[in-house]
């Protein structure tokens, strides 16, 4: 990086720094390289610290760079383009899946599920939660709700049963799904699945399932923000945008 | 709110707080309703100002709270559903469109986005700059690239020309579109519009359109992450996620 001075400018000082770093990130730093400490980079570009990391912020949020304790600020590879299509989220278990099976709980969904459930909302769902990996990252976790009319009997708790959920599923014929897309934050259980720290910014994907008009499950992924990008669509072999 | 201190407890105090909070949010506050400051807030809840802080980031980055300058922390309305779909998206200028084209120029496509458009990306596209407004609030600035061997001879530049883009395309079978959604922030241009600072967290959704297998043009749509769910679906009429 050079040693130009962030001038005044019309547009915030912090904004500014980001985009002369972005710059610098293009033509001067590989993937994976440390960046000098925020003091020193205070100093190359003539700004206050808390300005600095403003603009690391930005660049964090941005999937630019990472920020990880005990390494410092590195320069993060591309997003990976993760899948999100409704055929792609086979939920049964098949052999490839991303998806692993934590365990299974009959509970009662969170209000916000049970009205989406509609009539089936009102008693208690087979519960599973599930983590997705790729490239050997924990990129997700989710939570299938699923209406018990739907399923039979099964066996007992945990990952046999989740597996069960699945497998009574897999053989519907699901009419449609809606989905929705929205920012969060992770919460303390999913955090520690993502390797973050509670409250890193995540991608929350809800998503309905329909069989003969009626929602019969529901699930809530929730995406690291830092390194996915949700990939929705039918293209075969989609590597342009998926890639 | 009550008096609760936050008490040492295995999981980040920040984290603690934000939860407290959220649920002071549900219990004991209306929807536009001011926060008591800062200082206050610590000392309701025994937490250092930074705490306090961290906490309420985690609630603006959830969309449950606001912050606006000259007024205050407050409490902020549900997320509003906006329909992504592609056929709910119509480019065409139709009545009761959402968006309002701002202007057309004829200019080189940024690489990333030449690279979608693969042999019809290497020279220039014509770029139409797009506003979407919803229940009277800017949600959303839109580059729409399209490439002019589809557009045939076209009127002089600015609306016009957009408007005329708009309509070329609107004639044409569009085979299917891909589409990718992930975490950015605002650059200043786009703040402007959405009535954000530069760097406020957005939703980046880029789209792939595509006739005869071939990518005839590029879209890339920046939603505001604070106000809006992005809704993917074809649900007639739905309420329960778009609402």
């Amino acid at each position: 990086m050079g040693t130009t001075q962030v001038e005044a400018v019309p547009e915030p000082k912090y904004w500014h720094l980001r985009t002369v770093l972005s710059e610098a990130l293009d033509s001067e730093f590989a993937v994976g390289q440390i960046l000098p400490n925020e003091r020193e980079l205070a100093a190359r570009y003539g700004v206050a610290r808390a300005t600095l990391r403003q603009a690391l912020e930005q660049l964090e949020l941005e999937g630019r760079l990472q920020r990880r304790r005990g390494v410092g600020t590195t320069v993060a590879p591309p997003r990976m383009g993760v899948d999100v299509a409704p055929g792609a989220d086979a939920w049964a278990g098949r052999s490839g899946d991303a998806w692993r099976t934590e365990g299974c709980t009959l509970t009662a969904p969170p209000a916000a599920v049970a009205a989406l459930l509609g009539e089936h909302g009102s008693g208690p769902c087979h519960t599973v939660r599930r983590v997705r990996t790729e490239h050997g990252q924990p990129v997700a976790t989710e939570i299938l709700y699923v209406t018990p009319a739907l399923t039979g009997e099964l066996p007992e708790e945990g990952a046999e049963r989740g597996a069960a959920v699945l497998a009574a599923l897999h053989g519907r014929q699901v009419e449609r799904s809606e989905r929705s897309v929205e920012l969060g934050s992770a919460r303390a259980d999913d955090a520690r699945r993502l390797d973050r720290l509670p409250g890193a910014p995540v991608l929350v994907v809800t998503t309905r399932y329909l069989v003969r008009g009626a929602t019969v499950a529901v699930t809530v992924a929730t995406y690291r923000a830092d390194t996915c990008r949700l990939v929705f669509g039918d293209l075969p072999g989609g590597e342009l945008l998926a890639g």
